[in-house]
């Protein structure tokens, strides 16, 4: 059974690390690489890293970094007056470098990561979207762009979005492999990750837009609970972009997209009123990686 | 009283805490730049940040990077594959990412160097000897020419020395301030380094030795203690560039540009030969602060 899914961070992960639990499942997870950015020189590509340090199960205890990790290098940038508010773990900070020193030699962000993978000896295919750049910028007041890293971290997600872009989608091109496990794929999972941040950067470069328009079977399991982000501003981000709220604007963020919908069982009935896809009620909070693997299985089954 | 010291790494470093903690000194201290060299795409400066350290009391146990350090991001070096024989200590790659990006963004090594004794609350001027690339290079076995690292650290200087060259000398200048440290200068003190790896790579850079050379008073400390290096190869990369043996090489060395020569006492005898300068036999082993402010006494009293 061959799976592709579409995931952002940390809930992406978790989705992932479920899926990759079901030993039935080949699975290849194409990341999204809106939120890389440059940290002191460094190619950060959050999602990639949360998606393989948490298919090592090592990842950090608030599922993005590495556990048991140490920030000795990131405190002592403070001495030199050096912004370190995006936290770089020492272990961390290895894996980054090693990416930065491999693209500077001309090496793809596909080929590195699958060489990163390897090295944690994980299970399943995980590729960016894209080797292209693609970055998310997000508009706040005053008219003002900034990138994803500095809305999110920096500023810690507390401005209202008022536009999103995905600056280089246009040019950018899947990375090596993505359209072709689409094409093989037997589902696509759409993981519960935040719509407008993590999972429209991804349906920004058009040829996977077509590619998962054109797939029979596109599950999309939903980020909220009772309406709200676990964590994280997804909630709010759907509603400054205007898309209405609870699981009907999940539907709308996806529309023409997504076959199917996973709600949580605490919005049982806000999916009773949802139209033109089918919906799936269960228990979606996948912290653990027993339920995670349980909700694979779910979908499989349906 | 104003002293410019010559120096290169631990030695020079000791001999300049000694020099700085005479409270009548005003210490300059022009640093190597040689060894200076790209790990991991980050500009390390190991002489420059030995002093810097070493003034500031936080240097490595064995003389290079930080106390306390400890070693996290470098070993996870090893998980991608990376060549990690050149140890960077995680709080040591604060300080050498900090430089490595700011001269990315256009600052000169000197300004940075002073930013970062700075940071350190640092007594002294730390200054490079260039601002301009220079680098020492060593001509090993079947004409192999290797950088300074390569053979110092990662092949544990086991090679026969055959030659050096201080690529970039031709067209370097003497950073800002150096000249006129030296102009103002009432004692230019050569530290206990390496003559041929570490300070003749100052002195390749025409403008600083012509000014050396000016200079009234110039005392050298020889590295050497009954005819050897303490610890490192000088006495062996002395010997096979051809110079005699003991501190008649030492004198051979800097032969013009050297008025006194400190040597250990357990080289009295051989130090009677010398001729053409005065010797000063005193205890050379500084590795204690308390003795290397001593020799800095003995030196000025002399």
């Amino acid at each position: 059974m061959k799976v592709v899914e579409l995931s952002g961070g940390v809930g992406g992960a978790r989705m992932a690390r479920g899926l990759a639990a079901v030993p039935t499942i080949d699975l290849t997870v194409v990341v999204n690489v809106g939120d890389d950015d440059d940290i002191h020189g460094l190619h950060v590509s959050a999602d990639l890293d949360t998606v393989i340090y948490t298919l090592a199960g090592v990842e950090g205890p608030d599922g993005w970094g590495r556990s048991a990790d140490t920030f000795a290098f990131n405190d002592e940038l403070a001495r030199f007056g050096v912004d370190n508010r995006f936290r770089l773990g020492d272990l961390d900070l290895a894996l980054n470098l090693f990416r930065t020193q491999a693209l500077a030699a001309g090496k793809s962000l596909s080929a590195i990561t699958s060489e990163i993978a390897t090295s944690f000896d994980i299970g399943a295919d995980v590729v960016p979207a894209t080797d292209d750049p693609l970055r998310t910028e997000v508009k706040v007041e005053r008219d003002e762009w900034i990138s994803f890293q500095e809305y999110f971290v920096m500023r810690a997600h507390q401005d209202e979005v008022e536009e999103l872009r995905y600056t280089g989608s246009e040019a950018a091109h899947p990375a090596p492999g993505v359209l072709d496990a689409i094409g093989a794929a037997d589902l696509i999972v759409i993981a519960p990750s935040n719509p407008p941040l993590s999972i429209w950067p991804i349906l920004a470069i058009d040829e996977i837009r077509q590619a998962i328009t054109r797939h029979q079977r596109v599950v999309a399991v939903s980020p909220l609970f009772g309406g709200k982000a676990l964590k994280g501003p997804a909630d709010r981000v759907m509603a400054s972009l205007g898309l209405p709220p609870g699981n009907a604007g999940v539907m709308e963020a996806y529309a023409g997209v997504v076959d199917t919908l996973v709600v949580d069982t605490q919005d049982a009935d806000d999916a009773r009123q949802l139209g033109g896809v089918e919906v799936m009620v269960t228990d979606t909070r996948i912290k653990e990686v027993a339920r995670a693997r349980e909700l694979a299985e779910e979908i499989l089954a349906r």
